[in-house]
């Protein structure tokens, strides 16, 4: 399997191929690819106002005075060392329609891996809450994302450029652009920040919190799976959970599937099966040999993985549109388990068509595909090969995929052969606690009970100030996406209880404030 | 003045000089020369066992079994970056002779900017409570320093080889390196541990339970002066301090200090002053010039401060042998503040005497030394020069020192002239929070009263597990070192409640250990 067309199909599918080349993380295509879909239908008419700012400045210089006019804000490259001198343009966005000086918030979301504009039009929770909370919103822009490239064209070129593209430098460069803001708007200077995110942004958040709270007074970190690593889960949850979602959205569903497997191979072992099944899956680019068969399977592996974490109550546009509850949708095509491969692989068909032509339009499926967004491939490949190493595995037996094993030593050389670095998955944990996080206050942990991530995440609540939420009938961070009449009550309440407790953080802020006045 | 020569001098002596060179912290100096002087009358029987551990593995291997013998322990030269896979040997010690697996602890020394052996020899405190704490003591030395030098004898080549000399990749260290221990002493893994450090040792265990609190259930910080750094403190408190020390000590001590630089600079303008000067204060090496002027004042000023840092209750060894209360011994060649020049001048000899020839051996004074030790001076002249920021300054009104203002502007331009780094002075508190930092628990800050360094340490409580502990007639770090049947009872009752409060941290981990089992 060729390297270009891994990356090209975003991560997830490597992990799917037992014994082939495994240079990303398997579990890092699903972070990397968030659902963050923006919901059009339940919200046409509303222009969300922000300005796209990049101020100019070295951090350590004395500050400009705050400006509207675009302009450059520069950050160190390495925040760790002092050896290489040079800045960077940092984008972020500030919204400030609702914003109050007296008794005003920050709402500080800790972009990841993509494009921040994309990120702000798909956060309508942040939209939605502003006016209550008085708040000013950023979007500060993840280094190495979006515009946000530290060395332009050549910021991938290789491990020498990519060498600072790493979490710890991420937060840095949020907390500089914190003071920065505090320092230069003024009646920003006395006010509480509150970091929000989202999957690995919401990792962020969380993290922020824990490294910088003297800056941030807590954390919303929604499906943000920071127990993914290691062994600090078995690396089997989130592919059980992904299972569990197709068990439950319609009889035999996952049982077809783990049997569809089987049904390819049969097929493909036959004299003219590659061609048969390219035709009957109508594939753009028709397989040719054993190996693309393995690349069929993950790509279709990949888009269950994607249409679980992506079920949402409505009508929503991801990467492709799709349907309200897509799993429901997908298992109407999986009703039976024992069928003829043929008629199988016609249901495949189907299925497949639920995620990647719900408007009718498309004219042939592409195996290379199954995102297409603002996300920075190649910026989270080079991650996923250092800092987030997030095992999973499968063994079709809890689970409907074919097994496939963990395999550490494989994964390394893998990233050593494309990035020329390798990871250390135990680097995570070391930096931010694993599961002794106990000491840190704080902190909403949201996950929604559909989403694969949730495995990965905190769903109990660890002290009175760590707080978890479960959103029963919840995907992917649905709670940070805008209101829909759709939504289920979980997910209502759970808003409710987020804009509850951030409310409480901020009033205890003024209390502290006031008294040391 | 030559850069050389600056080091030589050991940093402090620089900040003393209005307009000339400044190329590292004025204020550096004093931390960098902690008086670890070990006591050896009060202790001349003891003989401080530990084992000297370099233990070879990478971290992220599968670890080796714990060994006696000494073995190579390598660490990432760059923890937060993956583009140079080289590790280097970090030595630490071991003393585990009271250590007891069942309900036991482990103390573990953060190492400063020196040789760890010479710590380890001069923290009489943990060796003195090993026993009571049922502790396993461990002394880690910092990169950089002592023999844990990354690239050997290039490690200070230049400023790319010293890239990785930050606080941070330090902390990083010590968590390494607790993990391991942790990972492969049998029955150490489910024990609490506490950082212990004095000095810039004593910010790096503040901070390290700071940003690592899953590693270590709190922090004892001994004279850390953990705010000296941008405008968080007056940069005129430290040697405000000084003056006081000297006030308190004897009558027109600090006067009389204050009109010795006119008197040298009236002498240094006559005819032959220079020759009178040299051959009156016995120096090795003659004044030729007028800037050995300055530089004699900058020696003699050093020469001041150290006394204060090291006023301690007893005969101790430090950089030289000295009596009990020196500074109150330095002051009785001050007695007079309206006298002649050379009689002035005279007495100035006498009183550097105690400092430089208290064992009666020195044959002349050398302006080129006032320490010699174990002490990492280019190090942390480069640490000066990009993190560790400490601004420092005097008016000759509220000090006995001759003006010297701050000026960040020189500062920076002469650290690029020696080591092509430009310093980020508001780093520091950007990182670690500067004054905000009550959402930390369980740190014990103890400054001594006499200690100039406490004028930018943590002398409030800020919190009921942020703790200040203030010594009354306490030097620098005096509670670190070992007990002493002349330690004032203030410094008896700190550590009492400094071991009262490690207990209860010990105790509480323990508490929460079972519940979770």
């Amino acid at each position: 399997m060729g390297r270009c067309s891994l990356l090209l199909l975003l991560l997830l599918i490597a992990f799917l191929t037992p014994g082939a080349a495994n240079p990303v993380s398997p579990s890092l295509r699903a972070p990397s690819s968030l659902p963050w879909s923006t919901s059009f239908r339940s919200r046409p008419t509303i222009t969300l106002k922000y300005s796209i700012r990049y101020i100019q400045q070295k951090m350590d210089s004395s500050p400009l005075s705050h400006q509207r006019s675009p302009k450059l804000k520069c950050f160190h490259v390495d925040h760790f060392g002092f050896n290489i001198d040079r800045t960077f343009k940092q984008r972020y966005l500030i919204a400030d329609n609702y914003w109050k000086e007296d008794g005003g918030s920050i709402l500080f979301y800790t972009g990841n891996e993509g494009d921040i504009i994309w990120f702000c039009n798909n956060t309508g929770f942040m939209w939605d809450i502003a006016e209550e909370m008085k708040a000013m919103l950023v979007f500060a822009e993840h280094r190495y994302y979006g515009e946000s490239l530290p060395f332009g064209a050549d910021s991938f070129s290789d491990s020498r450029h990519l060498n600072f593209l790493t979490t710890e430098q991420a937060l840095a460069d949020f907390a500089k652009l914190i003071r920065y803001l505090k320092r230069t708007i003024p009646g920003a200077r006395n006010q509480p920040v509150i970091a929000l995110g989202g999957s690995y942004g919401g990792m962020l958040a969380a993290w922020f919190r824990m490294k910088y709270p003297h800056l941030v007074v807590g954390a919303l970190a929604s499906s943000a799976p920071i127990w993914q690593f290691n062994d600090l889960v078995p690396c089997d949850i989130f592919m059980k959970i992904v299972t569990t979602d197709f068990s439950q959205s319609g009889p035999n569903c996952s049982e077809s599937i783990r049997r569809s497997w089987d049904a390819i191979n049969r097929l493909a072992k036959k004299g003219p099966g590659l061609r048969w099944l390219s035709e009957a899956l109508h594939l753009c680019t028709p397989l040719t040999k054993s190996q693309d068969v393995q690349r069929l399977k993950d790509w279709i592996s990949e888009t269950w993985v994607n249409v679980a974490m992506v079920d949402y109550p409505y009508e929503s546009n991801f990467l492709q549109p799709l349907p309200a509850w897509p799993v429901k949708v997908v298992c109407q095509y999986f009703k039976y388990s024992n069928v003829p491969d043929t008629v199988m692989v016609q249901n495949i068909f189907q299925a497949l068509n639920v995620y990647y032509n719900y408007s009718g339009q498309a004219k042939c499926l592409n195996v290379s595909e199954t995102a297409t967004s603002s996300l920075g491939v190649l910026g989270w490949s080079y991650q996923a090969c250092t800092e987030m190493v997030m095992p999973t595995c499968s063994d079709g037996v809890d689970d409907m995929f074919e097994p496939h094993s963990w395999n550490m030593k494989e994964y390394s050389d893998d990233c050593f052969k494309q990035w020329g670095v390798r990871p250390r998955p135990s680097w995570i944990p070391t930096m931010y606690g694993g599961k002794n996080i106990s000491s840190h206050t704080n902190i909403i942990f949201s996950n929604g009970e559909l989403d694969p991530w949730s495995g990965g995440g905190v769903t109990k609540d660890i002290t009175d100030t760590l707080l978890a939420i479960v959103i029963p009938n919840g995907a992917h961070h649905l709670d940070l996406r805008a209101s829909n009449a759709l939504d289920p009550v979980s997910v209502q309440l759970t808003r409710s209880l987020e804009v509850k407790y951030m409310k409480q953080w901020i009033s205890d802020f003024y209390v502290r404030l006031r008294k040391m006045n």
